[in-house]
């Protein structure tokens, strides 16, 4: 791992003592950071098919959500045991894991291999971050090139100057952007608030309502 | 290509008859559909860097969009000629590249390469799809995975039964589906609308106002 990265988890979220990590179902993470967060994560719930290459790469999760339905057929034989069906078509499985994990009282969640694949999952899968803060996760999206972090009102996090940032506004009002290269105002459309740039090592974000905040990490040697 | 694909892009979109293709700055495509739209285009403008790879594969672009500062020293010199520089900060170089060919009277135009790499950009040039048909624009973002296409009020699409299709609301009300397995309704959130299915050979979106559809493709062998 990449020693710029040994802060990482705690410099970019709250997610600093991640209580469990959902291995979604989107392309398995190649980037050191998700990765790290995957390996050293104290509790790993995989969504149905996802669960095959994390076993691949020599892991056992502890809980396999879904159907099973994209299991391979070995994988479900040996580990069935740890398989749990909900066979509630409303959500998606990384739903079902975010819900499970809260219904256990873990609340620190961390998510990975949410992105990557059909970009319509991946929508909803991002998206869906600001359900699961609604339900009192605190939890962020890894992914191969960032961080999602879904937010409530002001807040301030710290960052590196230059390091990129994007603010996707869902229906907050008041925008008002500190340490950040351009103005903020109330975004109507996804773009308007991508590609901001950071000015020092913390920003802040006032607003009146909830967003989503993407940190760029920076590329991988 | 595929024989299955073969009337894909008369079938999928209104980008029946494309005038130009815009090869974006994410991830280069390898799904046939894309490449083959890309390759079967009359004119294609590349963004920036995106010229590079559309080069190395034995390509020539008929003009480059962007600074030209993240193209290869090398094209940057023997194709400066098809360098066109818009120092517009405004906006990405996927809308510059729209406008361009919006002010050339080249109204269809599908995009390929949108998407795959930052997840922040694959939301903002999805997202800006909106405005180009606002613009005018006959628009579609052809993905390795399916197509994006900006769509307001009812719409009807071919389509074959139990393809799967997303509708991502922009705002859009009365929002009822034709020919789809489940009910629409007002989504307030990105993922509600996703993971729908077509039960017949066209279905249609009444709706007032804007929305974004996802064509899912077969998954190719």
């Amino acid at each position: 791992m990449k020693e710029e990265y040994k802060g990482t988890t705690k410099l970019y979220s709250r997610c600093t003592e991640v209580e469990a990590v959902v291995l979604a179902n989107g392309e398995y993470p190649t980037a050191s950071l998700p990765l790290h967060i995957l390996e050293s994560a104290p509790y790993v719930v995989c969504c149905d098919g996802g669960a095959d290459e994390y076993i691949r790469q020599g892991h056992i999760p502890n809980l396999i959500i879904g159907d099973g339905d994209s299991i391979c057929e070995e994988n479900r034989r040996k580990y069935g045991h740890l398989l749990h069906c909900i066979s509630e078509q409303e959500t998606n499985d990384q739903t079902k894991a975010v819900s499970y994990l809260l219904s256990q009282g873990k609340r620190r969640i961390a998510i990975v291999g949410a992105t990557g694949r059909r970009e319509d999952h991946t929508l909803g899968n991002i998206s869906l971050l600001m359900d699961y803060m609604r339900a009192g996760a605190d939890v962020c999206t890894y992914t191969d090139y960032g961080v999602f972090i879904p937010c409530r009102n002001t807040c301030t996090l710290p960052c590196r100057p230059g390091q990129q940032v994007s603010i996707i506004n869902f229906g907050a009002r008041r925008l008002h952007g500190i340490g950040l290269v351009y103005p903020l105002s109330d975004f109507t459309n996804w773009w308007q608030g991508t590609l901001n740039e950071c000015t020092g090592t913390e920003f802040t974000v006032e607003a009146e309502g909830e967003y989503l905040l993407f940190l760029n990490f920076p590329i991988e040697p």
